[in-house]
């Protein structure tokens, strides 16, 4: 018979596909061009054109069971060797191959990240705001996903919440920075205070609780901005990476797992994603996206088209009276509504055709999030209909 | 902390593995071309030109967006429908966009499959010889995988054994035809008391019972043998294609799920399918390599080397006195072992560099297994190690 559990999650649709779907809808009416989409966080830039080369260069040099063979279950060694090598130098980390797995993007990682370390019943504890799909990504093994609120002054994380929240079933924390809202990148002293919960906690309980990072924003980070890396901070750590962000290609789907060399026994927990995957499906990247990627490791699309966008509407944002975090990273942006109800507020908005995401999505009420992946000649389109909103809608702010 | 179930399978190592592995060692000994390697099912012939050729002209003309961004949960929409056209045209199923899920590979296309008809503790069952990866693939899940016994003289379905195992918790039959190990197909004939005895079972139990349908050999068939097309032979049934053999590319992870329009609920199906790949991380294949694929949809690699193969291998075989059911397709033939016990036949023949797998991890003691995708120059150089070997071990055969 129909298994219920996904036959009932076919009624619960995303809010931020609808909004973009109502985008879509309304540029089939006045043209898209004309619909300040800031809904969807797909990157706008195009790959390195060194990639395209490489893949090309490959396509005309090398053989067809070299470029397109069976990967190796953990990946392709040479892919996880250059890897390892990069995230070494440039972290200060001792990764060697075996610490490496290489999955289907972000969401391939944790998948094997959260089967790694929590059996069904456990908690993974994760903090506001947050990305939404941190919960079928956890639902769906078995484990519990609890949301600790907020902290709106900064978005750093809230330690209070935390540690009343925080208790015997938790084996995973799972965090995000630079942080999808918010682009808040966590601060050392954040990671630090984190890390010493953690350790103390995992003694008061009796067993280790792990640290699962998950970093598909690590390359965009804005001038004058420190990201500090996670894993430096706490060996029982799993950093979850992406490519999609950094290259520009999230429909490859690759990215990776790399375990602490710290951690207990990591390069068993890498052997154990071997494992995971043929329940999953043997969901290795591509081999000849593997091999290209490996080539332009150090390289990224030019992610500055989002530095520009920030600061714009960061400006305007603050000169028409909103409150806002300045982000740090990513391509978001995540200032507090001017009314209590986020959900009215970006539903105003839609007559402006402005496409805003209520925070409640996120974890955080009151609060809306503006993904500027976009042109930056659309930005600066966007900014009178946004002055027209916030003028016409709250006069009185 | 870690997980124990998944930390278990580590010391369980694959037989065909090991055995890949000793084929590799030896290799480095005496030159691989000297080791018969029969172990591994890895396509050796070339994708076909249309492939490269269509990747290439993609990468130096299409956008970067275009190429690489993300492609919708189900799949790419053109390529849906250019696969469910290709489907009607070739079956007479009236396959639409709706009825194809995109996924990585047959594992991929398996693993949401099973999720769709089974939870935990519903019972799958499939066919001796079978392929070994489907326990961890069904015991992952949650659901339990039962095997039943071969019907050795034709390799075809073992009716009496299936129905003493099928029951009230039989929610799905899996099949695989081709087969690997065997290289049998399955006989109209067989195929239409399959689906009879299930629409009676399925009465009987109150229950829809699923066909679950494992194609990656389809384009492998040879010359005069009739393989008739799984769904055309009962409404419920999921078709799981993989392009990773008759395209060569096993690396670059394509296939897709095919639900048969006729199938209860077909549409809701395959948005399931949408919902249960969020729990498996989001492994949708490659945009680029869903569109290059779905140009070449109708071509093959030049698998005719694979019938070359077969036929001056089961031509020595019988020669030798071999018992053999001659295969009707796949890279794979399953001869009766020379002595009662498969694992001390392919021991000694590990002697005369012969790489061969016993049957035993296929559900079939006393016979073996040997993949024979490999160069003919190399086939027929191993000719006269495996007369030497039958010669000198069994010399009372």
């Amino acid at each position: 018979m129909i298994v219920q559990k996904y036959k009932d999650m076919l009624s619960g649709k995303s809010v931020i596909r609808q909004l973009a779907e109502f985008a879509a809808a309304r540029g089939a009416e006045i043209g898209y061009e004309n619909v300040f989409d800031y809904s969807l966080g797909n990157p706008s830039v195009p790959v390195p054109q060194e990639f395209t080369d490489t893949m090309i260069n490959f396509l005309q040099t090398r053989s067809s069971n070299e470029l397109h063979g069976y990967s190796p279950n953990p990946g392709i060694t040479s892919v996880r060797q250059a890897i390892a090598a990069s995230l070494e130098k440039r972290f200060g980390i001792p990764y060697r191959t075996e610490h490496i797995f290489m999955a289907t993007g972000a969401a391939g990682a944790l998948a094997h990240a959260f089967r790694l370390v929590t059996e069904p019943g456990d908690e993974i504890l994760t903090f506001a705001p947050f990305f939404p799909e941190y919960h079928p990504y956890v639902d769906l093994t078995g484990a519990v996903l609890r949301v600790v609120p907020p902290e709106t002054e900064t978005f750093q994380i809230n330690f209070q919440a935390f540690e009343e929240m925080i208790g015997p079933k938790t084996m995973a924390i799972l965090v995000n920075t630079p942080n999808n809202p918010s682009g808040v990148v966590y601060s050392a002293a954040t990671l630090e205070r984190l890390a010493q919960t953690l350790t103390r906690k995992s003694e008061e309980y009796g067993h280790d609780i792990f640290l699962i990072s998950d970093e598909p924003y690590r390359e965009i980070v804005f001038d004058g901005v420190e990201a500090p890396c996670v894993s430096k901070f706490y060996d029982n750590s799993i950093m979850c990476y992406s490519f999609s962000k950094s290259l520009s290609l999230p429909g490859e789907r690759i990215g990776y797992v790399a375990v602490n060399p710290a951690c207990r026994d990591a390069e068993v927990l890498v052997n154990m994603c071997v494992q995971i995957s043929r329940g999953l499906g043997h969901n290795c990247p591509p081999s000849i996206i593997q091999l290209a990627v490996a080539e332009v490791l150090d390289k990224t699309s030019d992610l500055s088209v989002y530095e520009t966008n920030m600061n714009i509407l960061y400006k305007e944002l603050i000169s028409l009276g909103f409150t806002c975090v300045k982000p740090g990273g990513t391509f978001y942006i995540f200032p507090k509504a001017l009314e209590e109800d986020a959900k009215i507020f970006c539903q105003k908005a839609l007559k402006y055709d402005l496409v805003l995401v209520p925070g409640d999505t996120f974890g955080a009420p009151g609060f809306f999030r503006m993904a500027y992946c976009i042109d930056t000649e659309k930005v600066e389109r966007s900014l009178p209909a946004l002055r027209k909103f916030v003028e016409t809608e709250y006069p009185n702010r």
